[in-house]
């Protein structure tokens, strides 16, 4: 354990922090990491109650916080109907969770990011995400060293099926598409992956950066600007239109286009619409009467 | 065939253009486009040599080019023994064409050589490669669409059984894993896999243009820059060191780490070697005694 905690990036010890624990090989790897580096550790279980069995997850991690000597919280959280189940899983969870909540992302999830950013058509900013900091304190970690270390602890980890449907798409990347690459590169592949994440979240740091001295509501700057600074000012610039999400690249490239004046106006999702007048871009929110999100 | 002439970018009617036509229906719309533009096409074709039958090849472009009135020319190259076969046969290709030749790279191989470099392990400049401009004239173009125009003009392409060759990883990516991610993602990858080559390629760019103002030789000012901007101004110091190319990912982070005075010394491929002194960092070709290329 000792060579893993050296990996690891957790605070001071004595800092109180807050881990998100499911019960699987990552999240009890994090409780047990986070004990052992010294902080003072809660470990909160939110239940999605999205399948049977769901509840008695809790009593797993309520357990191992109990003899690690963490504190432990259970949360329960409604997740209504409609697409993406992923991300509103996520999001519900975030609900309940505070925002410094540390997580038991590993390498692996660093990895398989990359890939279904790029499945998604993501840029820099979002093939680069999972980043390393006080949220991903165990980011460096393999997932195999994860389950060797609750296997050398006595921990029995909640096997989540849901890890195993098909139907989202980070499954079927860390179950075929990683390994066909991998295959095909003959070599392992998440160590390269996850290289490559951290230099294109460098790149993305710097271009934002930068994209501060643009105006986005301005047309003739965002077109006197190099394409890649316009496009991160109004990444930055339309986030409230996705919730606090980025929106799309083809988004950004639709409003690019309304600030060279190829059209004046461009819908976004949700409702949302930019429209340039007097060489001023405006972004609208939904009208009460109009397009719902 | 109007219709894709729209999508392509050759220079105006009446200028020379020499364009790499191996037989392959990529080259040969190459050919049947740059005619239909009103340049003044010279087919190059050049023979590797690396299989029974490719000098035949030359007589199919040879008939290609008499019929729509360019002019021809057959090359022939030796490629040696050793490894990444790849690249050797496209650095004795380019021995013999002139540097502004135009290619019929299509719009799937620039898909297919985002995957290719995220496999090598590419940063953004690597993962933006293959680029639109006069020497991919068709680059905007599918595959399926140079075959369809040439089987429109009576035109039998040759099949090179080398594109099938599973030993090559651009071929396992063309037909094991860009049909996967497509089935895992429910879309067709190939436009959302260009246009990141095209927003990363943006990305490289204005990051390579900021990095002409640091100094790579300084040690303290690599030190002080954004990370981005030091490797990419090593990423361009370090071209004489890889032959032209840039060098690996790996490299530039070792003698980011001489920089920073982690090391002193470290060992760059091919027997060429940096060392710091005096807070200078200094490019060294490898010794006439020492390690050869």
């Amino acid at each position: 354990m000792a060579v893993l905690a050296r990996r690891c990036a957790f605070p001071a010890p004595g800092t109180e922090v807050t881990a998100a624990v499911s019960g699987g090989a990552d999240s009890l790897a994090l409780l047990v990491l986070a004990v052992g580096a010294g902080c003072q550790v809660t470990a909160v279980h939110v239940d999605h109650a999205l399948r049977p069995g769901s509840a008695e997850e809790a009593d797993v991690v309520a357990a191992a916080a109990g003899r690690y000597g963490a504190r432990f919280r259970a949360e329960r959280v409604e997740v209504g109907p409609g697409p993406n189940l992923e991300a509103r899983a996520r999001a519900a969870r975030w609900s309940v969770l505070p925002a410094d909540a540390c997580t038991g992302h590993t390498l692996d999830d660093r990895a398989e990011t990359v890939l279904v950013n790029l499945l998604r058509g993501a840029g820099s900013t979002g093939l680069g995400a999972l980043r390393p900091g006080p949220r991903h304190p165990i980011l460096a970690l393999r997932r195999a060293e994860t389950h060797a270390l609750c296997a050398a602890e006595g921990l029995t980890p909640v096997a989540d099926p849901s890890n195993d449907d098909p139907r989202f798409v980070r499954n079927r990347v860390r179950h075929e598409v990683l390994p066909l690459l991998a295959a095909v590169a003959g070599r392992d592949l998440v160590p390269v992956l996850a290289r490559q994440a951290g230099l294109l979240a460098d790149d993305a740091d710097l271009i934002d950066t930068l994209a501060a001295a643009v105006d986005p509501t301005d047309a003739a700057a965002l077109s006197a600007a190099p394409v890649a600074l316009a496009r991160a000012a109004l990444r930055i610039w339309l986030r409230p239109a996705g919730g606090g999400h980025p929106p799309s690249t083809a988004a950004v490239e639709r409003v690019l286009a309304v600030a060279a004046g190829t059209h004046v106006a461009t819908e976004l999702a949700g409702g949302w619409r930019v429209h340039r007048s007097a060489q001023r871009l405006h972004l609208e929110p939904p009208s009460p009467g109009g397009r719902q999100p």
